[in-house]
């Protein structure tokens, strides 16, 4: 068996010595800076289920390669119930962390480059699948978190990356040498970036010939010399080194803990370069990656909605209101959003195809509803628990001034709810809710895995308007 | 193999000698009257098809009876797969027809009376199956179409059928016989009544020991004595007897030819009573039939909303406005929405899951999720529908005046798109479009297989909402 | 006094012997013909509103050219207090004939002309306001109802008029004499057409200099020779003629009545020439006409959803559901879009001002925002109403069977609310929720006065947001 | 002239020692304290604005009982063009400062108070109504900035206040002397409580005799001994005293500033009581306060939404997408939204009517409606503004590394824009849009002037069902 204990995850971490500025100083160490604790937490409770017998079926899988019992997370499809069981595992895990567990951008950059670099050498005679076999089983078998990093800073938006002004603004080849490339640019928006074992870079749209030198798809460590990360901010970040109750999800913080990596000339040696200029399967390698990742996001952002439902339907009870037919019907109207979202994962997967190299992929355009769904009901479903929750989400005292002896009883008389539940137990609920309902969480559902216009665009070359349009004619009478 | 034609089906319905009452006098021949004509052509599609080879795998299924092949819509379940052929197969002929088929009602009352029976008599030692399994064995041999009939007329809401002013409000046994028993009531809205072969009766709510005698499942032949059928009207039915244009979709009609079926003292032998009596079986077999016809509308019309699609982007192309980016971004919200209604009907069945008796049965929280967003999304694909297509809609001329010599031509000249397209092919777009989208099918897509609030009181009930108050809690740092 | 009684205005449309096609036969007396007179009726509500001292107040004026007491249909405005007048009388009126009334078309080119005209021969020396101020005076004197025509047919909408294939797609100058001109066209969709005693033609967008024969504005008897209509079909139309319950609304019918125009070749005298080549004129005076159209929408609108909600708030009565919680909520929201509907059209009405002729224009952003409004709000209010209703929306049995001695006895048994309220009233509550939901009403809430998307294009025109950008760019620090 | 300056506003808070607490200290001077400064700044702007002859006409307003120049926020409507101009004076403010600018509710409880207590003196003979009027005159004469404080903490939501556990959750009289009473209690989330210089308490809810002690208005100074206020937490508050950009609208906040009021036996003279046990005047009171509360929602949420429109405007052109089809068409939506937000504020407003005191009311009925739309528009305006910026928004670096010599340097280069415009521009942009986008500013929208369930319940007392019945009833034929 080759899986790490949550412990051995955050000690490996410490091993891996990078460069990580936030709001003017360093973090030096992921696991223990208040900053990025959460988010380490986060992704450590994808090790600890793994390990856990009751979760076994979802969060394990047996290595195609190897035969071994290895992670879920570094596994190769290999049927529609793996694409499932993928799915499963992504709600329950995010049932239990509240936020994103960062590792799913690693899964889909593997099994994208599995099928891709199949496909390329298969047509162009190229050797990278074999390369990109030899990496993963380097994977399952270290169980190392990696993160899938696509999103370059792209500058102006209408010019192709060799035409911007600054060549740096897609992540690209600057030299090649015997032993390997030298490469420059950054990847932005990076999940789970400051605590993940391998960056795994790949392009972020497809390219021309003209952009050949930006065609490029490798795999780094975390640590490699010349690379250096700027953790992004994120809603109400200072409150993790303000205290606890006010963080309302202390353990396992808000998103991904998001960073902009920069590549400053820095090595990848030929055997982890999976994609070299070979700019015509950019294209494919990209839509690989989106569509597994929109296939996701039914799945951890239904599991976020659970706890929001939880949360709202808890302080529902402790504020005495539960049984009222408008906040029931609220509620009913929450849930049903979410399964809604989680349908969409559930049915892609299951109509999931086999691709040439034997991984599955996901049914690209039921795919694409899901994540678009994604940008709108989880909007809605956080507004509904607003409502729910009542103005007081925004107008809390701190937990400085509920722990004042003598300002503390104030509170706690005032915000006393009548019903029997504690003010710390309404005022922590609160807290909660007001963290996964504002803010980051919000930008990232909306832009993580493709924005809604992205997804429109693509909706529409995969409807089969040809064959609606002929089906109409016949029915109205016109080519009969 | 045991399948009929299209044609045998068509000959098969003048046998049946009904009563059915329309507009004030009788249809004799519902093949041929030309009101019902459309809805017999729309079943007769699902013989048509379990024919053609190339729809063969989805149309049809091998009897886990006889192990004959036989239609899709008379097997039962036995597996995920199957219900996910369902779905598909519901999709595929809903894009031939643009209009309901009927035929699902029957099926669902097949699988929900072989599950309950089963588990019926486990627990009470009845022998309620076998009698079932029979009267299934003759429903596969001979290809039947059974109409589902579930929707009592229920007079008052407020009292259960035992306590009603009248007491046929709720069907009902009024004689045991040594051989069998005499019912009497009424189903109302029955889809496919008049042109079904049989009519398999089922209990429409759950029942408590003082309504026993309404505790009541059974099947009949349609053309039983003491059977008279009150055929409803349609939005446009009218122009089904002026004319064909003017119908848009004049081979298959609207939605289903629904139809008020009065039980006026009907004898049913016991061979073909599955249920009589047991009242505490009645809440599982509603549940079991509205969640099997709730995964329909996934499929069903999801198949009609690809036709409105084509039809709109069809009229786009009529009318040179198809690249016009606003009519895009209409067409993919279209594309959206109808693909989740697909999602929901795949995932509520590939999680479907074994009954005791073999027979597979959908998951039922998704199940109803599906449906509830065919209740919302089917009007927004209408509405985005009468927005892209235009105001003419609403205006066009009849038929008549398009073919009459002199004001046809002033038609042809003045709505000639001037694109190439005729004024014809233009017009039929428009009546289709006219005909998918006004009144009937928006009704039937509302109420069918339970109203919103129905979909929504029980989606709360199977919400685990204890479990996410659980998991919120710990979250959020109460119950540590 | 210059007001007509209902019954004089019905006689006048005798003397006015036009051409009307439809359905294949010709239409002799619209006041009568079963096909019209539902139409001719809601028209007819206008005059005797009029004269009824209860509504004095709001349905008539005084003439700020006579002095008079006229219909208010035929002022011009003369304040906010009239725009605001306007609006609550197309609300009082249309919620006492549940459907279109047809006579704002006639008032808004009334008002149009006044104040273009005026700025035209202000800024060109012309004399066209002298000439319209003697059709008005003769308007108001006679209380003649006027038919406002824009829309031509257009043809291939990527052209402009002069570069159709067929000159005639947009009614143009065939002639110019002496004493007059002589026109050739159409104009489509054209809302009490067959029912008013004039024409006033205007053009369907801004034009260019090569365009310039179809810069075009006039009014004509609608019965000057060389007139044709084709009047087109509405949603269940046919039972106009079959019976009265089926209808709904047997007196007022449904929408406006909508029929083509065709101009073949006829003559207008200079005196009734208000625009002639002055293309320059053409875009303010479709913004003119087609601000004021959108402004009614929160009128007459909101007064027919009145309607709907009194349909449902009975129905729900007459079922014994008027309790429920889920039914309270979703009449509430109905409520609530209606109204929401009326406050722009009060808004844009109360913001209006004063042109250089002296006439009030309404505040055209918030106009547009108004009809915006309309097309998604009626839409769920029909929805939202279908749902209250119940499925047999879709399934009653037709009147005929109703009355038939046999037959009736078992509708009414079976269709008996058990509420005490009758089977009848609960079908004809039905029949006119049908008949205001479905088909028809819809596309004409969503084409009239323009599509959603020419109001987006518009809306964003007079947003101001070089000025938002400025504001915002100031609070964050950029260009302190 | 009754003016004050901004100045002499900060300084006038210097004035008033009052005990504040947040975050564990206290807050000695409001208007210098990094917490309290953006809001008291917002609070500044109305001083500011009402002195610049610019904003005269909106901003100040006669005294109807000085006949001097007073701020318009001190003023009693005379007419529904003050209504109006209140409307479009908070539009103007709320687009200099992006945040509430905390002044209405105090302007509310004066014109609620001046007609009710006219009311109460009229039907009860006291003589409440003179004493306000001498209140009224001080505060007018010194332009003062009052709080109206309306929310108890309510405890046990079932119970009237007097069937409480704990009698201080609805702020009531524990003491009746000669010169005045004792009050004890608390009002929750008081916008502007910190910095306005008197308080106006009013009861929360309609009450019956049993609750008489708990029937209660009156005004005290903001220092008045016994007065203690506990400062809430807003998103992102400690990015008020880490910097300047992150702030987003580092002059003027988010929100209002909101504060838990705690009364600890307060003394207050009777000259200062204008409701003391008259439970019968309690209803009407917060009718008045919460309608005239409503209105402003549609003219301040206005205002702010041009601030978010100007803002993701701008950053669409430093992006260079300004032109593409989708962003319009989603800032046209947003224009779309906000416009009707300010057309419901219009409306009620010109509706407005006269009291028996002589004071305007608003249409309550439109105001409801007004707010009601406010909880959903301004949630989807801020979703298409996340949708509009981009992914940034929730990953944008600090600005401590922006200003970094070394990591800054990066930031500039990766993300700039590539249009001219620059890295910081974005980044400002970006801040601004977070900070009014995200969190608190929805709350505030969600719950202030009542939460959508009160609208919706009222909404349906005022919508004269009965009359839409017997309208609705007739067009169908029934009770002819």
């Amino acid at each position: 068996m080759a899986l790490m204990t949550a412990d051995q995850y955050r000690d490996s971490l410490k091993e891996l010595k990078r460069t990580i500025h936030f709001m003017g100083s360093k973090i030096e160490d992921v696991a223990s800076h208040l900053a990025t604790r959460p988010h380490v937490n986060a992704a450590a409770m994808t090790y600890e289920m793994a390990l856990d017998p009751q979760f076994e079926n979802l969060c394990t899988a047996t290595s195609h390669l190897s035969g071994k019992r290895i992670s879920r997370f570094t596994h190769i499809h290999q049927s529609p119930e793996d694409l499932v069981k993928k799915v499963k595992m992504l709600r329950l895990i995010a049932q239990r962390t509240g936020s994103c567990f960062q590792r799913c951008v690693g899964l889909d950059a593997l099994n994208s480059l599995f099928g891709v670099t199949y496909e390329m050498d298969h047509k162009l005679g190229t050797s990278y699948h074999q390369r990109f076999l030899n990496y993963l089983s380097y994977v399952q078998e270290k169980d190392l978190m990696c993160t899938g990093a696509m999103t370059d800073p792209k500058g102006d938006r209408h010019l192709p990356p060799s035409k911007q002004k600054d060549p740096d603004l897609y992540l690209h080849v600057v030299q090649k040498r015997e032993d390997g490339i030298v490469v420059r640019g950054a990847k932005a928006h990076q999940t789970g970036a400051v605590n993940s074992h391998e960056i795994i870079a790949m392009p972020t749209a497809a390219m021309e010939a003209a952009d050949e030198a930006y065609a490029l798809a490798f795999a780094i460590p975390a640590d490699a010399p010349g690379l250096l990360y700027i953790f992004g901010r994120q809603t109400n970040d200072s409150r993790k080194w303000e205290g606890e109750i006010d963080q309302g999800n202390a353990c396992y913080g808000t998103v991904g803990g998001e960073a902009l990596i920069v590549f400053q000339d820095v090595f990848v040696p030929w055997e982890r370069v999976f994609l070299c200029g070979e700019y015509e399967f950019t294209g494919p390698l990209v839509d690989r990656f989106a569509s597994y990742h929109r296939q996701n996001y039914g799945g951890c952002k239904a599991g976020n909605c659970d706890i929001i439902i939880g949360a709202v339907s808890a302080l529902a009870f402790a504020q005495g209101v539960a049984g009222a037919s408008h906040i029931r019907d609220k509620v009913a109207e929450m849930v049903h959003l979410t399964e809604t979202l989680y349908s969409g994962a559930i049915a892609c997967s299951s109509e999931g195809n086999k691709t040439p190299s034997g991984a599955y992929f996901v049914h690209p355009l039921l795919a694409k509803t899901t994540k678009l769904n994604v940008t709108r009901f989880y909007y809605e479903v956080c507004r509904l628990a607003q409502d729910i929750a009542g103005g007081y989400l925004a107008t809390m005292p701190s937990e400085q001034d509920l722990k004042d002896p003598e300002v503390g009883k104030l509170i706690e008389k005032y915000l006393d709810p009548g019903t029997g539940a504690s003010t710390e137990e309404r005022l922590r609920l609160g807290r909660l809710i007001e963290n996964m309902t504002c803010g980051a969480p919000l930008v990232e559902v909306m832009h993580g895995a493709g924005s809604p216009q992205a997804m429109k665009i693509i909706l529409l070359r995969q409807a089969a308007l040809e064959q609606k349009m002929k089906l109409a004619k016949k029915l109205c009478g016109i080519d009969k």
